[in-house]
């Protein structure tokens, strides 16, 4: 049996001389092993730091506590926010969906692959039209209607369900209701959305429709963290395709299926492995 | 002494059954040989139908007048909009610049390199900055300040340099002045700007600054015919580029001129070798 | 109940003067309407003349006799090689797998969609890994075992299988085995296969392993026919992604595998709308 | 006057716990801070670590031969291989050339316009056809020819050049001639060669033609350090562009000469601010 575990430490603070060498001597001194390290810095004058160091540490399982200790005593000199996460451990999601099946499709299948280290625990759904793609990978499904005035009371019941399963993590996969602000601010920076288009461009109803009219040659997808403002919140991933004058509505939608379920499953892989940092309105993001 | 000569045919039309037999048959009983055909049909019912043909006309140069006369009448009976263009005569540009070099330089090279079959007859620019660039490949360099409240003016005097030096199209290759609506009237579908963002988004002013104020993920450039209303034309050809949280400001700037000069290009390649239709504010591009 | 039938013409021969007036005009008096209309010529000088229509065909089903009729007489003139096909059946299909399951998912997806055209009617498998996935789609599983001496035996099963479903098109779903010669020329540009790799490079086994010993920073995947050559029939498709010094072989398959996939159901969405027509060991492929 | 200068750190060095922690202290003790840190490590097993560091150094200009002395001493106890440049100095450039300008004409725009922060000192050529672009630019240009049987006396004639004019790393800016394994020795890892397809497909002469007859539907280029064995070398940057069936060889070269000149741009580009480390035949390199 190992004893040696894989962390993940995150951390933001005002940027000075020395932040590297007092973290690294830290682990090192821990007898930890850097696997992986990231930083960002905005620069001296006034910026913020960014780090993501990843490490084996070879102690027993409950050293991890004196780690979180030096971790704190450091935070101190250096108004550090940090964030200890353990690596193995796959991130528990809820999906929610509406009608269109192509995004949750794609979390399952990487999610069951191992290609992404989540583990989906319940799909949520105003309609129960996908009830048998959850069925198909058995995964508990839920519906919740939402009820023109009712809206209070379905997100409940899905806050409910989301604190039953444990949930970390809560991903729109297509899901066409809008939450309350409520709601959201009880997950900031865990709600992550794919919107159909290439933000900021087609924020709001119906992007495809928009694109078309606007005669665009490309089409694109975006995933960001859900904040109060519609559409508007920290981008983590965007891609595009090529489309022409052939392409109807109706190619729109099928080629941007496609743009939307990769962008979005790219950024459910790098939220879930810690690799998103969230700052004002813009995250960094650690390469895979 | 070759007496055959190369011609490219537009058309536009309401679409209905039997246009292509009629075009073929007209091109094939005067001995026409089609080298490149391309359509675009939006559908019988009420659609537009689009059509591009290269061809090789055998008969004596003067014959391409019979061959205008032929078109002239199966136009009145299909209600098209057409156009006949001598497929080698290289097209006359004009490029209006600022301070910026990219843009400018890339068209230098690929007129000069014969990669866009067209010749640069002017370059006009409200600095005079540039002047040694154009200096460096020979072309006219006029500088046309223009002044607050002389715009017209200076537009005249554009407009004058433009007919003198017998442009078709004019190039806005980072040339940072808004034409009034009279001038754009003037040629209509026949000035192309190239805008530093993935329009829609990002429309107007700094559309650097405003991109590394949301955080986007990929920047782009978007090549369109200027209209009376700002960046909002018909699009010709869109592009990005992927971006991430290390990249600044002069970065996005950096990054972004290499997107732009290769847009620019390919729009004004595919423009001057008639690939590109307008219809209402979008585009047919027939691919090279 | 409509009688209209929508039609795809596909053809090739020896350019000349006239074909397109020809078929266009043959179509005209039949009293059918183009909805798409694309062609390719090598030139004149004893290049090949290549040809896909689409048409709506306002006749009586069985009309399409006579069209076939007109088009014998048509090609005869023209040393013309045609096919007709209906445009809305869905093409038969059936998919050979071992143990990897992400191009089958897709495969499944895509057509359970309608995204492609096809009709997956039967998964053959050298292993049994796989069943669950057919089970779950409800397709039909047959496990043919490919013993060291025995291949003669498998493929004659295998055969049998393909035609007691009337299969039109095999896809190779990364199936690691190698089709004789003999099972090859039975279907011939009517198998389809994914290779791993960016061909030619990294033909044969194991092309990651190669790409990375190799130190490339794209990989890709290759969609072409099969031939009797391994690896070198005509290409379809190829895509890249971009991968760099921290991808260990693990993460060039996990990457690869989407590049795979889709650019697999792009080949095979091509294939069965008619839009690949081989010649020599190249393709051309009319865009979608 | 700023007594402020910023260096950069490259090491490369068998991996063991600690040697982020000692190099961050030893910089951190000298009062330099770090602005970007990259690494990455082949595992604790045999591995390989490898690092670059930039900070700037307060002290006074002559301190850097303390900092030299620094990493003396712990490159002894870790094995290292290590290099500290001058960030800000610009990289001395040779471009050798054959009759193919647009290579040449990117780097000179990309050197001029400080987008590559390096200095073209000198042009070199096997034919004279390229001088007048060296003029325009006026950079001095060397004709100096290769004739069979005296490439000896050729390369001899130009590594004097070499030398005359303080170069650091040279480029092969599409230049037709193999270099003597003599010469490659000269200059490991600092000679840059752009081949013309996506290596290690088409190798050798003539690739456009190949990857024409092979029918491919992308097409690429390589930048690659030059080592004894022909397009073998450590792969810095690859990139590719889509092809169809239309494009005949002409355009796999006017097409090709797009990504060439990028291709090779980039690898300059990362090549002088030392962001590839070479090892066994793979490059590291740590994004910009």
């Amino acid at each position: 049996m190992t004893t040696i575990k894989r962390y993940r430490l995150l951390i933001a603070c005002p940027d000075r001389p020395g932040i590297i060498a007092a973290v690294s001597n830290m682990l090192s001194h821990k007898g930890c092993n850097i696997t992986g390290f990231d930083q960002y810095s905005e620069g001296l004058d006034g910026g913020l730091f960014f780090m993501r160091a990843e490490f084996d540490d070879p102690s027993f399982a409950e050293e991890d506590i004196t780690l979180a200790k030096e971790m704190q005593l450091l935070s101190e000199s250096y108004q550090m926010q940090w964030r200890l996460a353990e690596a193995q451990r796959p991130r528990y999601l809820a999906v929610l969906v509406s009608t269109e099946d192509h995004c949750l499709n794609e979390l399952l299948w990487q999610t069951q692959r191992g290609d992404i280290n989540a583990q989906i625990r319940v799909i949520i759904s105003n309609h129960s039209i996908l009830e048998p793609v959850a069925e198909r990978f058995q995964i508990p499904f839920h519906h919740v209607a939402v009820t023109k005035g009712q809206k209070h009371n379905s997100e409940n019941e899905m806050l409910a369900l989301i604190r039953d399963y444990a949930v970390d993590t809560i991903v729109l996969a297509r899901y066409m209701q809008i939450l309350s602000p409520e709601f959201v601010a009880q997950y900031p920076a865990r709600i992550i959305n794919i919107h159909h288009s290439f933000l900021p461009a087609f924020a709001g109803a119906r992007p495809y429709h928009q694109a078309y009219q606007r005669g665009v040659k490309l089409i694109g997808a975006t995933a960001h963290y859900v904040t109060a403002e519609l559409d508007a919140g920290p981008i983590i991933e965007q891609d595009v395709r090529r489309v022409d004058h052939r392409h109807q509505l109706e190619d729109f939608k099928r080629l941007g299926r496609q743009v939307e379920r990769a962008v979005l499953a790219r950024a459910v892989e790098w939220h879930v492995s810690d690799r998103v940092l969230v700052y004002g309105n813009r995250t960094v993001v650690f390469p895979t």
